[in-house]
């Protein structure tokens, strides 16, 4: 039985993927708490605080052994599941191990520390995913670098511009935001030993090197003071990951609009049964699309429930950490559905220059309008030019004409070779050249993903 | 695998029920979508564009027998579960009923009205926990409604009321959401019935007809025009739901602070081994607050979600729509776990009227500074007499005596009896009288939640 | 020297109407405390609390002579701005009538019932603004409910509707809120009277009779009970403009796409100089819909503030009260422009009933696909004729005829009469049937405004 | 007449500074939109597009000859305030210098540039707050920390800290995001120069120079590819911005906490007149704790907006980019009064060691509950002494005397020298150590701020 729409057996499939599920599984998680508590002893050996048989005593048990179903009674009792965890590990270690085990630590600082090694490899999906959509909007970029397609501003054709441009953009778009992942990845990959109130004050002036000790046997940045209730890193994870979908979602905004009926320039790769309608046979709807906005949708609650989270009192609060425990894991959730189906779409998305050359000529030069009062300008003046060719376009809406054949029959354009303001070459070089730019920035931030 | 806190076995428990996670489990959900497609076909039949064994035959279907994890598989592919379904039951049908059913509906409208059959039983839970923290608050308050105890302002004491006049503050606070409870059913309990694009096309003449039986079957309201892209009526749900937790979070916050250790005034009820700590064996963390107080900072987000999804293109949306599927059900089971929890807070907080006496008496008559200035007011005007005690404040927090004492040693008091200003009477009096006011109003709007 | 778009004399002008600066203006704000402190003394007098001259003496006060840009400078000192205010007023005061002023009563009595007044006016506006679009939008469905146009879904054209049918959506969008209108104004027109700490003590067994007096004065339901910190009502009258603001966005979303280049099916109404570019003379930019869109993507984040606001401690909270003193007048800004935009789209939307035929015929008969399938269904059954007509519009796109023309010539097809299927008439009168419901509806509606 | 709190000359005081006031007024964003295109003009007469006198030329023009106000009234019109502002420039300027102005360019990127100019000048005044702040409070640290202090989790003592080290943790909290701000401040100080469509196609190959030099005559980077609708630059810069607030606000909410009247472990620094009552003289409550929570819960919904514009359809969107416009000015509005008061706590913040002991002291030895427990361990066992401690913490509250009483009375404890346990130095020594090893960190970070 669940409630979100991530794990139901019925909706989950679309939004989040199996490998991002495994990630933030029950079972991941009691496994990341018993390698915090093994990584805890370990390091609490090496300096003789504990005997050197704990930490491979806590890595003989397995997560499944704990019971996860059975821990969550309790939690629902104790209100954090690390309380049980404990209870449920120390009945689980022989007599003699029992007395180091969770020494000098705390609650906080095992689910944190687990956490954080949940999120590694939920950042590792993210990384190769952002790294095959850079990878496939880079090379459709190129494909399309000259590629004629219409720009527009508020819906409205505007001028030209070229279809690799566009995809450039998108490309650019994300990896500006990917290439910040290293700073967001070694921010969060930090480990939490602070003990009841972040002093470590039962573990005396060895509170250092076990500190560096357990950091390094997860390998994981030390926790120079506690992060309890530092939580930007925890909020900057989960931001990051907003601006992520907000990328795809500006990706997906277009494709849902190039896609459309009229307009008919890209189509969703075709996967059969896919798009459909249970009553329209012939619908082909856009479903990565769809996803994605969804997803981008739903991260942005999830975004601000871990800003919200900031404002944590003292040394623990009461309710903001524990909203963090929805929000983060769902988040990468929804990223993970997003970021598959860009993927396919920057894979697979496919543009049909015709219908993209179709629409240039939809409107009988106006896109053009930038360039024609240009040329005008020399002679009457720009704001004089910018009158006369939106009168004229106002002629070309009222059926009489191109743009250009108004313009030339205007007596303030006689004289003026108005032919090159109508050429597409200039703007195709121009989207050419732009696109080659975007590029070669995606190139250079894309390697910094990692 | 469970990427929300709120379906994980580990965490889950916590934060929600059991009883609304079967409200919105996926078997509900098929369930409840079979109930949809047999009142259509029983409405159909009643007019005679299907056959009278259509409705029976699926109402035999079981939802087990779809196996959701199967459709959830295809809907990864179509990205709606409702054509997986449909094609399901149309093999699961006899060959003979296979052609009625489905008839002139569409995806949504099964979705949708699925929905609302769960939000149905969803509110039902809502409202059985809104009614029993009504009453435990009244009965809470009923029973201190002379208690006294300290006003707060800005975290600072400010002047005396009584603990009763707060409980009915909380509950009045609760009925006065609750109450709209009728309203916002009314608007959620309409059955989506509009076909493809929203005008039943296909069932002609007899749309109303079947749209009437259709609804009337579920006994729900009939759609009076497709709400396919008039969200209005969702978002007001979630929107409701997230004002009755931000109620419950106006009583929890209080209660986290009333329970801090300094402040002392109240204890949440006694569980044992509940609010513990890994490290601290004497802790007792308020978990229910801190429950509450977690479930309105998540709740915030998916109710923006809700809203967000009002701006629905056309006929349907790519992308909002979707965005609901996660955001109400995830709602409710916040809302059910921070229920619980309040009702559990409401029937068995703890009192503690010593320490709210200790700490009337801790500022030394400062709390009686209002009424002093309000008796030296008559000879000083408003003004002096304002700030006469505003610097005998000073003095008193300089340790030169109590307020009354610092205030009697001033000539500009001379002659004035102040006793009355620091008599504890007129602040309970007036306390337990505004609190009957609030329970008067409360008790008239807890009659309307039903 | 303004930060906010909705005061700059540059940005302001596009966002937001004079009407409602002028209601929210700092004067008016002063104003409305005075005739708050001006009602309070007329009802004390009223029980022979306060001299009778007061509540005259205070009516002769203006705003203006209390000189606001000096009462701002000290109240970024005391935190509030009634302090500097309650000064100010006792500066100006006979001798003999101070001691009467402001009497039992406290700072946010004050504000709050200051802001209602402010809130009455608004709301004022709002449902003027409100009756003329629908009264609008009305109109423009009934012109054209036989008008047929493409029904989209997912952005994919999906099957036929009429012009009038859409209009009606959005017309029943927008008035199933507004009518939600007279129980949001009875919430919020709740006058606030509880003294320091809610409980008015000061005023002993007159309190009643007072608070009544008050609130009467001020037209205003009274207080039962102190809303201090239930500030439900608040975050109510927010969350209801923003659902406003929602059905709007909904509106202006599917304008600014029918008026898209490609589409072409609706122009905001002509006005000269509007949606030019600096650069491009021929465009006509949906100005519009893009302030309705904006005013909708800023609008939720104050309602989030509102809603926040509502955990608030105790008697008087520090922060979520003053958030609000932001957020409710920014959000009566926001929906004034956007109101604006919407009436004048309402009255004055351009359709273009051709463009919307030949968006119809775009697809070759694909928008009959669902009623094609309907057709062959009683043969063929529906699954199997569902995948026949869904094989057939692939063939319709890979360019081999109409969908008629393609399914006419497949075998399983062959007998039956596809023609009734790519009628339009039946769409044409379940568009009309279906906005007329509508219509009646918005009607029954629309006059609960008032 | 105003609309926002921020403008308002009754509250904008409060919550926001003159000097950010100043660096988005109408005058100077008219100022930057004229440096801009002045800069344009000479980037242009470099490659001999233009007259070497047109950037003179359009520097002579003052912000206040174009008369916002006039300006703004077109703006209504125009949809953007560039339209009425070229034509204003364009009458200005001598006839022969009118065609070379605002060649090539948009109206977006005139606006995104004056923008950034504002921008660069914000954020030097938040970086000059955030260093004070960081100064402030790591001398606050260092003075105590040795001063013991109780440690809090959820509400409740849960062990000794010092105070150095709750300052130190504000003073990381703070400084590990302000240590970003490069980051921030390099991707926003970006030009924007696109022309139309993003693609400079009006100045063919000379794009680059002219770009180049435009972005090197305002000292900001150039634009590689257009940002038009690549805006995570835009939502970075108000994220980071909320976050900033989020660790003010942590801030905060430990000293509204730590003032409460109970607690009085530390008074906002006393200003004449501050945090008084309009009706309770003896009130001191703390103002700038308000005015940050108070920015904290506007400033997240500013965040959203600017999250929320990333989804910017195709070369301009309709909508998504207005809402910036009210969002971002506001947002540092916001942060700006926060900074403020934040400065004053880091700078006057007065801590009551005395009062912070008795807190210490007030449960009787439960804050060495942890250190009793281990001590217990080795003979005990850990359930076994976290059980003892536990049950003899229930006797301490029921009032059977001190921990160490109790726990000294049981014969599980027989032989075990308790008193180490309740020696508050290793606590001391802990905190005072955590406390330096934050504190260098805060320096390291707070370097990078510049």
């Amino acid at each position: 039985m669940t409630l979100s729409a991530l794990d139901s057996s019925l909706l989950g499939p679309l939004f989040a993927t199996d490998a991002m599920r495994a990630v933030f599984s029950d079972e991941a998680r009691v496994a990341a708490m018993l390698r915090a508590e093994a990584a805890l002893a370990r390091a609490q050996a090496a300096v003789g605080m504990v005997p050197d048989g704990l930490a491979p005593a806590i890595e003989g048990i397995t997560a499944e052994s704990l019971d996860p179903s059975a821990l969550g009674r309790r939690t629902a009792v104790s209100g954090v599941p690390v309380i049980p965890f404990v209870k449920a590990v120390q009945a689980a270690l022989p007599a003699e191990l029992e007395p180091g085990f969770h020494k000098g630590t705390t609650t906080q600082d095992i689910a944190d520390t687990a956490l954080v090694l949940q999120v590694r490899d939920a950042l590792d999906l993210v990384a190769a995913d952002l790294t095959a959509i850079l990878d496939g909007l880079s090379t459709l970029a190129r494909r399309h670098r000259e590629t004629p397609c219409v720009g527009r501003t508020y819906g409205q054709h505007a001028a030209p511009v070229t279809f690799g441009f566009k995809a450039a953009i998108w490309a650019l778009g994300l990896a500006e935001i990917a290439a910040d992942l290293p700073r967001v990845r070694a921010r969060i990959q930090t480990a939490s030993l602070g003990g009841p109130v972040g002093t470590l004050t039962g573990l005396g002036d060895k509170a250092e090197a076990v500190g560096d000790g357990f950091a390094a046997a997860l390998s994981l940045h030390p926790d120079l003071a506690p992060w309890h209730t530092r939580r930007a890193r925890v909020a900057e994870t989960g931001t990051w990951l907003v601006l992520v979908m907000g990328a795809l979602a500006k990706f997906a905004t277009d494709v849902a609009h190039l896609a459309t009926t009229e307009v008919g320039e890209v189509a969703e790769p075709y996967v059969p049964g896919r798009g459909g309608s249970s009553a329209m046979p012939h619908k082909r709807n856009p479903v990565s699309s769809t996803v994605i906005l969804a997803a981008f949708a739903g991260a942005k609650g999830f975004g601000a429930t871990l800003v919200d989270a900031m404002a944590a009192a003292h040394e623990r609060p009461a309710g903001p950490w524990h909203a963090e425990w929805n929000a983060l894991p769902s988040l990468f959730g929804l990223a993970s559905g997003a970021l598959r189906e860009a993927r396919g779409l920057a894979q697979g998305l496919v543009p049909d220059p015709e219908r993209m050359r179709a629409n240039i000529d939809l409107t009988r030069g106006m896109l053009f309008a930038d360039a024609a009062a240009s040329r005008l300008t020399a002679s009457l003046g720009a704001k004089a030019a910018h009158a006369l060719v939106e009168e004229a376009a106002g002629a070309v809406r009222d059926g009489q004409g191109s743009l250009r054949e108004v313009l030339e029959r205007r007596p303030e354009a006689a004289g003026i070779d108005l032919g090159p303001a109508f050429d597409l070459g200039p703007a195709i070089r121009a989207g050419a050249r732009t696109a080659d730019r975007a590029l070669a920035e995606t190139a250079r931030l894309a390697a910094l993903v990692g």
